[in-house]
């Protein structure tokens, strides 16, 4: 048939048939196959008098995506049962997945030839029925089958948080420092979903942060260092076809896409050596340390299996890592930390996270990783990198901390009475965040002046909050009903790697 | 706004708003609620200029299932999160559900408020994680408080077979077996989905089975019995969305759902006293004693726990029962057997279940229940009272086997060699009535001239085939390369009551 772009515009994937058509959709779901030279896609197919008999109505949307203009070719088809709907209910019978079992799923979510409910019973049957080592090995590698690879002739170093802390802003310090060491850390990130800021949108503040994988390809190894966003590459793209539609409507999170969809992506840009920040703590991600354990001993086994040395840092993250949440704010901080005015906590987790890599990499003697990483930045070199790397990503080298604009709406918040600060709710600052407009609004955020452990006095200024917008301002200001700051102590609570599995060894350094 | 149907045909559940209009519908979704005065929707929306700024575009189809006409109001608003998801997401942290939880979910579902991922959640959540005994309960309640009951001023008794087994024409025995004995049986039935013929399929063959409540409630005292199809009701229908929407293309049959299913539409037409028939054997949906006795057990104590008493009877399915499979053939097997020239299995099984029946409504002692169901189809009571509830629903109560026509297509297979009958399988006796035109094509439908355990000779007549249209006998002969018979015993093999569970007694009855 030939494609006709008819006024439609809806997020659902429809198309139109003229009424004297048959309509190829099968009779319970409504969905048919639809099928450009780029794409295919499930669509509903409706019929009505908008087309000719030889037209496929599509909105500028569903064109866009199939990638077709107006007259091009393009097939619409009854929708083939997918290979992978038995296969998925194998697990009702509580059978194992193969590696070509998992092959066949992720082969027709990439096709897009499963339906939500058949995603839902791919999704929740993980939930339910934990994948064993080798299925959650099978799953990673079926991902990387799929996207973009990018490749360098030497063996790249990684950082990444599984995530779930505000103010985590360690990746602008821990890049610089292992890219002055010489070490290749070309790092995608991603951007915010429901904290404050993502490290792409806080090194966005200073640099850009999309470039294809040439241009990574071609950059990173001379600046030894970047700081992209991962989301604008393709990079084996088929775990946020799971996220999006299913794991965040129905608020799910299996452990297997966790591993899966991290280590598939690290694979795909030639990832060899890695070290995983899991921050654990009261509302986060983690709450429990042997939660925390446990899923770093299969990161470990997995990354082993696949091919990436993995070592595990549980970090302390009863609270915020450091003092500011937002974009702007953040990468303001991350600079002053750079040049020697920074607060002690973004220091110190992002001096030892990168000894690890060291240590890893052989440049640093086991327990003296941490050493050489303080030194790197207390000679100036880290932040020379820096400010490289922010030139080499179209940014202005010179930036000053004052130079980054912060929003002009401020409020302050006083202690109401003397007191300790006892506890600091992450849940509640990233709703005062959100409210305030991060992470969409790079110059909105907050400052907790005092965290955990702190004596305050009534009156002493314990948080402030910066927006765009007056509204949005007012309207984090009645979010703010109660705040609090917190307890500064060395990051790293434990450590687990490959190999030489440390539990018992804690890194908690002096306050 | 106001009802506008445009010629717009499909089975997706979609509205047309003007182009200027704001979208309602959730982005990630893309659903919202239309709600007209009579019922509620998930519908997906489309902008179009096919509808004024007022208008709200509807095709007919929907219409129809909101009782709407042109120009008629009608309200299309942001969809709400449903109040069942955070219930649903309990279950990701092993809690139970309770009563008022159960009511939420199934509230939400009659209101039309889950999308299919969320259907999905919830179905596949009970897949995964068994419902408990009260879990089970509260379900059944809650899907009681929806749709039509039939009240008697006197208690019901049924017979229901949780089915599998082709050829389970017994109900059309057992109904004036109990009707002649004086109780109160208007049983509602099923259409077959994957089987031969339904009961109310079969009836169907000899009377009309689509009756009103208040037609059933006049009716069935004086018969005091009625065979009638309870999909033309209205009982209990929210298990209907879940089946329709999620098992079935998912291959889900959660036991928690058969279990509420079954005992909530029971208890919407009255019924105090059951025997439940659960077919066990190779190939049917329980194919071990043991998986029989537990699912036994939990309906038992369900049942109790709803004020409903019932004996279980795990009978014989590994072959079909009788001779026949497909509507117009099993009635006519159905009417030879009251009137004396039946197969014993067919006799046998609607006799013992009958007198299960009798025991419970104390007119027969323990043991004596059959003997005396067997005295009303030798005494030729069951008959009269056949005929009398045919003439009632409007047949022929004068009706013959022969009279009863069957599809003038037909084929006849024989015994490739000697030797003895050790296997019949049930599903490719489906597939063969199915190919044949069962159960649509009442005419269609297959003969097993031979069964487990009979000595066959080379050229002996084993199967024949009926069909209405030669293309159907075509495709089925094609699929016919194996088939077989059986072994004829006494179809009970065991019986699990309340009060006293009795799961050493067997109750087989002699060749």
């Amino acid at each position: 048939m030939k494609v006709k772009i008819i006024n439609f515009q809806t997020e659902a994937e429809v198309v139109v048939i003229h009424p004297e058509k048959d309509d190829p959709s099968s009779f319970r779901s409504n969905l048919a196959t639809l099928r450009s030279d780029f794409k295919q896609r499930l669509v509903r197919v409706i019929k009505a008098p908008l087309v000719a008999e030889n037209e496929l109505g599509l909105g500028d949307k569903l064109a866009k995506t199939m990638g077709v203009v107006d007259g091009n070719d393009i097939v619409l088809t009854g929708r083939k049962k997918p290979q992978a709907l038995p296969v998925i209910m194998k697990k009702y019978d509580h059978k194992k997945w193969t590696s070509d079992d998992m092959r066949i799923i992720v082969d027709d979510i990439n096709n897009g030839n499963l339906s939500d409910l058949e995603m839902a019973a791919f999704t929740l049957t993980m939930q339910y029925e934990s994948l064993d080592t080798d299925e959650t090995e099978h799953l990673t590698k079926a991902f990387t089958i799929h996207g973009e690879t990018i490749e360098f002739n030497e063996p790249v170093y990684d950082k990444h948080s599984i995530g779930g802390i505000p103010g985590n802003k360690v990746s602008l310090l821990i890049v610089p420092i292992i890219a002055a060491a010489g070490l290749l850390i070309p790092k995608t990130s991603s951007r915010a979903i429901t904290s404050p800021s993502g490290t792409a949108d806080t090194f966005e503040v200073l640099a850009n942060v999309k470039f294809s994988a040439e241009e990574i390809q071609e950059i990173a190894p001379k600046t030894r260092g970047m700081l992209v966003w991962g989301g604008q590459l393709n990079l084996a793209p088929v775990d946020s076809e799971i996220i999006t539609r299913v794991e965040r409507p129905l608020s799910l999170d299996p452990e297997s896409v966790i591993i899966a969809s991290i280590l598939s992506k690290k694979l795909s840009t030639g990832v060899k050596h890695m070290v995983l920040d899991m921050p654990t703590g009261a509302e986060t991600k983690m709450p429990s340390r042997k939660q925390a354990q446990d899923l770093s001993m299969l990161f470990v086994e997995i990354g082993r299996r696949v091919g990436i040395q993995i070592e595990c840092a549980i970090t302390y993250a009863d609270q915020i890592v450091g003092h500011s949440a937002g974009p702007a704010l953040e990468a303001r901080e991350a600079l002053n930390t750079l040049m020697g005015n920074g607060p002690r906590s973004v220091l110190e987790k992002s001096v030892e996270l990168s000894g690890i890599l060291f240590e890893m990499a052989g440049i640093a003697q086991r327990g003296q990783g941490a050493v050489m990483a303080m030194e790197i930045v207390q000679s100036g070199k880290a932040l020379t990198k820096f400010r490289e790397i922010i030139g080499a990503q179209g940014g202005d080298p010179n930036v000053t901390p004052e130079s980054i604009e912060v929003g002009k709406y401020q409020s302050v918040f006083k202690a109401p009475k003397d007191g300790y600060i006892a506890y600091i709710s992450n849940n509640q600052l990233k709703s005062i965040a959100a409210a305030l407009g991060c992470p969409a609004d790079k110059k909105s955020g907050v400052i907790l002046h005092r965290k955990i452990g702190e004596f305050v006095k009534e009156g002493d200024v314990i948080m402030e909050l910066f927006a765009s917008r007056e509204g949005a301002l007012d309207h984090a200001i009645q979010i703010a009903t109660t705040k609090s700051p917190f307890r500064q102590e060395g990051m790293v609570l434990e450590r687990i790697g490959s190999g030489s599995i440390d539990l018992g060894r804690k890194l908690i350094a002096d306050e």
